[in-house]
């Protein structure tokens, strides 16, 4: 069941004559930790795996909305700028439902996935001189009505379907956590979980209203600086932002829920990334590995996280940038295609 | 809630003592088919999206169980032969319960993405000059009791997770479906698939059983052949297996069902590849578009499948091959970070 048959009726924008479209998004697994809850000191640790969504990120829970909303209205296709996630969804969504994608993304700054996701589903590929921050500003012009609909996350239909992560972590575990880890880029997605957990608090669904801990990138941390980053520098490119687009709504979601946006490096980025799948069996992509990494900052520094329930979100699919997981060492070693020889090398003869 | 959870009831090895883990294998998406359906001649016809699964492949179904059963009976370790997606799998569950895993590949026969998640899961890497045939007669030795547990599909635990996958078509459908279009490599899915219709029709819960419609490439085609095949080769590496182990199961599966195992070239897959991306929205690997490939070759010679109802299992997730993507052409066209510019080149103003 996709998000608009499990959800639709607590998305504003859907009505009666929206299509029920799905690539089968949303009902992500929600995994309890087995090792780092404990190496960590966290009472409780659960992992939401966003990139088990049919692109292989959460995009998909807004594209879908999205997407469905752009053919109720006579759209013939759709726009976005993209560090490449969003371009894999919307290009995905778009070839199911017979219509044009366009996606205009920072050129040599996009994961190879990506851009082999979008080519393959048959969008259009611009790749700009520039920062996804550019691309933003040229896309924006095609906000409003139009036969090609903006999707990116400035389009409120995209936090309505991303909202519902929320609700399937709420439905999942009876109430709303303690803490909520989570990565920072363009900030669509911590206003998304903020506005879900809001409205099934409100709704009774929930007794209690979890913080939002949110992280960026240190080398991409407008939003724990203050100001801007005019030149935004971080392996994990599907964060690698300077000019958030929902800024406001992030600190609000902050500061309303008595959380913090705060900044990890790329090496605590990378160190969370090899932790995640080698303890917990869980590839996740380097962005996605910011949450992680924000956790294990956090919790050295609070030891009352071990009375907490937390959920980190993995945002995306490691698959999705095979190069910086080569870059990790691959550590292959060789052998003859000969039994004695591979016991041997294994130590085992 | 994973495989063991949902059908542990159903799985003849499982017993009260073993292991309840989940990385959220299972339960994929059954997706209608909003073009392909009618442009083939297809009556009704799904997409069974295994790619969706935690490591981006049909495997984790069956791995969930061995590994399960390897804690069970206190291994230590996993050993597989692989042509990357059950590397991926086993490393992925030996990761997340602590249990040490060694895998066995073809040298330079692997797709990248295989490779990088074997590596990042923590496991062994041994790279052998020579097939997967060679590979899996190596790691037989290791079948039976010991401390490293055998979980290639000869161990019968990794048979019994997959079947489930035919549980959740039936449960969807309400019955089963007239014919199942599926890739056929070493012959252990088609195997399992059979095995779940064959059990779920006897508990009552289908009334009808369906044909097994098995697909290999053309240049790693045993079971059609009627002989192994001493060099494999086909673009669709997961495939790409001259000695299938599940040889006589697959046989049986086809005759028992009335149903038929042909090939297609590798044109015909990379066809069904891009066609699958650009008409559906799904981007599997290319081993997972010969199940599609088999339903375009078999359908324009068969009318009467305007009549039936068909399941077409996508086996495995596109992102775990970017290089065949890029291969297909990216497609990317370039311009300044300037509205104006981006306008011109899309034929705007």
């Amino acid at each position: 069941m996709g998000v608009l048959a499990r959800y639709g009726h607590l998305i504003d924008s859907v009505t009666e004559s929206t299509p029920q479209i799905t690539l089968g998004e949303g009902s992500t697994p929600l995994i309890r930790s087995r090792h780092l809850e404990s190496q960590l000191g966290v009472g409780e640790l659960y992992f939401k795996l966003e990139g088990m969504n049919p692109t292989g990120s959460f995009k998909d829970r807004g594209m879908v909305v999205a997407v469905a909303k752009a053919l109720e209205d006579g759209s013939t296709g759709v726009i976005c700028a993209s560090t490449g996630n969003t371009s894999a969804s919307a290009s995905a969504y778009a070839s199911a439902c017979g219509l044009e994608s366009i996606v205009v993304v920072p050129k040599g700054n996009i994961a190879a996935g990506k851009l082999a996701q979008a080519s393959m589903y048959g969008a259009r590929v611009v790749a700009i001189s520039g920062l996804f921050d550019d691309a933003l500003d040229i896309v924006r012009s095609f906000a409003g009505p139009g036969p090609i609909k903006l999707v990116n996350s400035v389009n409120p239909d995209r936090i309505e379907g991303q909202k519902t992560a929320s609700f399937e972590i709420v439905d999942e575990l009876g109430d709303s956590p303690d803490d909520l880890f989570i990565p920072v880029g363009n900030a669509g997605n911590i206003t998304a979980y903020w506005k879900g957990f809001l409205e099934y608090h409100a709704m009774g669904n929930a007794t209690r209203l979890p913080r939002m801990m949110g992280f960026q990138a240190a080398g991409a941390a407008p939003l724990v600086l203050g100001h801007p980053v005019e030149e935004p520098e971080t392996v994990a490119s599907a964060i690698r932002i300077g000019r958030p687009a929902s800024w406001e709504n992030a600190i609000m979601a902050r500061d309303h829920s008595g959380g913090l946006i705060d900044s990890v490096t790329d090496e605590q980025i990378m160190d969370a990334y090899s932790l995640l799948a080698g303890q917990e069996g869980i590839f996740g992509e380097p962005a996605s590995a910011a949450s992680v990494a924000g956790l294990a900052k956090y919790a050295a520094a609070h030891p009352e996280m071990q009375n907490r329930r937390v959920v980190c979100i993995i945002t995306g699919n490691g698959l999705k940038d095979p190069d910086n997981a080569t870059a990790q060492g691959l550590n292959v070693e060789e052998a003859p295609a000969d039994l004695g020889a591979v016991e041997r090398l294994l130590g085992m003869n």
